[in-house]
């Protein structure tokens, strides 16, 4: 375990993870449209040597526009805008696997991995929720597992088109005027319930042969899913416990799909609100509270659980929530939250207070100490392999964690020092992908 | 008319328009996959002061893929890469109405007119042939004139989500905590033959409230399309009568649309072979014809005209074609061809050499003092309002267009000597389009 590395990811979200953020003095609000804003953002996290950059997405209007900040950037745009202007940082968009088109989407990450010379990672994402369809011909959202039956027949016929140039299809030859070998070029010919694709994809390989494969869905059909597929897991725990958890669950199922347990890593999210002292840093967190407001954190919260609780008095305590198999949203983010508000006995009015740093995900009030030791404690007892660092106020909180809570994960020996590799595969330590046609016999096109 | 300028694009493909580019010593064939190569293509057109960069697409394989470069970029994904490396040019991405969704389509324009500070383009395809259907879902192409129809509602949704929140929608009071003014954000409700699209955006208004919307068919369906929706239509034609013709044609229609002749822009395209004389021009000239590979050039016409001429004696006349009604392809290329053939007696060899440099767009090979002569004989004679430059190699033909022949459009007072805007509309002379919900009531979402 002594060469065991932590891995972190810088979740970028317009201008702090706090729903509060762009009411913050520290916070210029109008950075959430700016793309100079985001480089900025992406170059500081290269400089503490993150993996990678990571963008959330939704495919409609989220919440309460009047209390939120808006959205303005589609995450590959975005990237692509951030891969010009960093040269080693991975870069990792979000995108849905319910309402476009494997061949589209394989060419837009495609596209990003040559860009970017090698840093693309895909979080796939199923999109929950009758808003999302209703801006895609449907009424309302799938049902949950035809999500998931979706995503992974979607996921094969990605990998197949990523796959359908070998590495060494170019020739190139200005002399017999040979640019390609027509024999390593492959027809997918994916006939299934969902797509039916000619191929080959309209791209050469790109440098990672695909992007790196991520996954954030936390319920058993996600982490079915996660166990056959992903190479890295973004997930919300609340406690250590918890956590281990899922993690020996999560780990465990790799084995019985014969990978390896380093295959996939386990990333949960952090909100760290940090201050040089801990009345400092208790002392942001309270400030950024304070400026929730009650309407449209409740909003957010039934997007968040697909549970109504518009209306419900502030400083009661929840109402008996429905069985999770009633649930056709995010099941697991469920499931956190209910249990939070039992296990601690919470009015609503508390509960928002406890989910409006990170949408479920952990919040740590603390001195860059104090987070570095939480770090290590979950990466060293198995409940981590590094972290989804969420700052609570962009870019001071990010500023914040590169400038003071990264220097003692490195004098630690937890964290790299320096970029080793250039692919975000690299930083992972993850091996290009084999082209599954390799195996097979030459077809021409 | 003294102060009617041109304008003019430069279409970027690969390593040069002339289909042996790859081949010819003075191309680097390994930029294809380079983003390095295109960002060097639009600083030197930005040099130029052209309008914008463009550049084509299909969502397929094409042609003949052992003698032909290869294709490598998504182009919106490209484009942005363009756009952090320069501050003025337009960035014009050809993107097809067939296999995508308006909601993701008017996400990725919306997000490049954001990065680039207003200076997107669609040039909107609706996409021939069978092998991009067969990458979607389909055996075969939809018919030519339900292509069409499907084009019209994609645009209309894609026009009513970018107009979803008014240019004032933001309040961004830190105080109140008012973000956005959710009566300034308008629900779009589509139900059309191909869509329903429930809306909003999820995205503020961009600085062009919508890119620049460019076509490029010139059948009868497409000039119909064009006279209603176009801002700029990118043509082939090889003579100045068809030239003139066409262009009158188009600004006719203009006025029974109730819109002012200098609101769409006629850009045919030009492929420049410049040579300090006119002896060492069409040196090039043949040295580039000389590098044509006959079996490749017969699979690209098959697909340019969707007739199969595979096996045709080479120095035999074309076989009789079918009628265009009969085409489901480009019916205009495929008149123009046929036309071309006809008109030259040209045997098949012959005609490949003609179709070579430009696909069917006019091949000039020339001096700088012949190549300004031309552009300003079309410009002034009513048969162009500027062209869409696809220079034979690149980067040295787009260098060598900027720095001998932009000099001389310029000294003749025909063309810019710096940017007077800052948006590809400004470029054009076109103002921001009004919103279509400002004159609507406000809806509250």
């Amino acid at each position: 375990m002594a060469n065991r590395q932590l891995h972190l990811n810088a979740f970028l979200m317009g201008v702090g993870h706090h729903e509060s953020a762009w009411r913050h003095p520290a916070t210029d609000p109008f950075g959430v449209a700016d793309v100079r804003h985001f480089q900025r953002l992406a170059a500081i996290a290269e400089r503490g040597t993150f993996d990678s950059v990571f963008l959330a997405d939704g495919v409609q209007v989220m919440g309460d526009i009047r209390h939120s900040a808006a959205h303005v950037f589609e995450p590959i745009t975005l990237l692509t805008a951030l891969a010009t202007v960093t040269s080693h940082i991975g870069l990792i968009a979000t995108a849905s696997t319910g309402f476009s088109e494997p061949y589209n989407l394989a060419r837009w990450f495609s596209s990003l991995d040559h860009i970017s010379g090698g840093r693309a990672g895909w979080n796939i994402v199923t999109s929950a929720g009758d808003r999302a369809a209703q801006n895609f011909n449907a009424a309302k959202a799938s049902e949950h597992v035809d999500r998931y039956r979706r995503a992974a027949e979607f996921l094969e016929v990605t990998t197949g088109l990523w796959d359908s140039w070998d590495d060494d299809a170019l020739v190139v030859d200005k002399n017999s005027g040979v640019f390609t070998d027509p024999g390593k070029v492959h027809e997918v010919n994916h006939r299934g319930l969902h797509f039916e694709v000619r191929g080959p994809l309209n791209s050469i390989r790109s440098p990672q042969g695909r992007p790196l494969l991520v996954q954030a869905g936390s319920s058993e059909d996600g982490k079915a899913f996660a166990a056959r597929h992903a190479e890295a897991v973004f997930t919300a725990q609340q406690t250590f416990a918890d956590g281990r958890s899922f993690y020996l669950d999560l780990k465990g199922r790799l084995a019985r799909q014969g990978r390896s347990v380093d295959s996939l890593k386990v990333l949960p999210g952090l909100v760290p609100v940090l201050g040089s002292t801990e009345a400092e840093a208790r002392k942001l967190a309270a400030e950024l509270d304070d400026l929730i407001i009650p309407v449209r954190a409740v909003a957010q919260l039934t997007e968040l659980i697909g549970v109504d609780l518009t209306g419900h008095p502030l400083d009661e305590r929840l109402p008996s929530l429905p069985p999770v198999a009633a649930i056709n949203g995010a099941k697991s983010r469920f499931e956190l939250v209910r249990d939070l508000a039992e296990r601690e006995k919470l009015t609503l009015r508390q509960l928002l207070g406890r989910l409006g740093g990170g949408r479920g995900h952990q919040v740590l009030a603390g001195t860059p100490e104090q987070v570095a030791d939480h770090i290590e404690a979950w990466f060293a007892g198995g409940a981590a392999d590094g972290f989804n660092v969420m700052p609570p106020l962009l870019p001071s909180g990010l500023e914040d964690f590169v400038d003071h809570v990264v220097p003692l994960l490195r004098k630690r020996g937890l964290f790299r020092t320096e970029y080793t590799g250039t692919t975000l595969r690299d930083h992972y330590g993850l091996p290009k992908p084999v082209n599954g046609f390799a195996r097979a016999e030459p077809s021409v096109v």
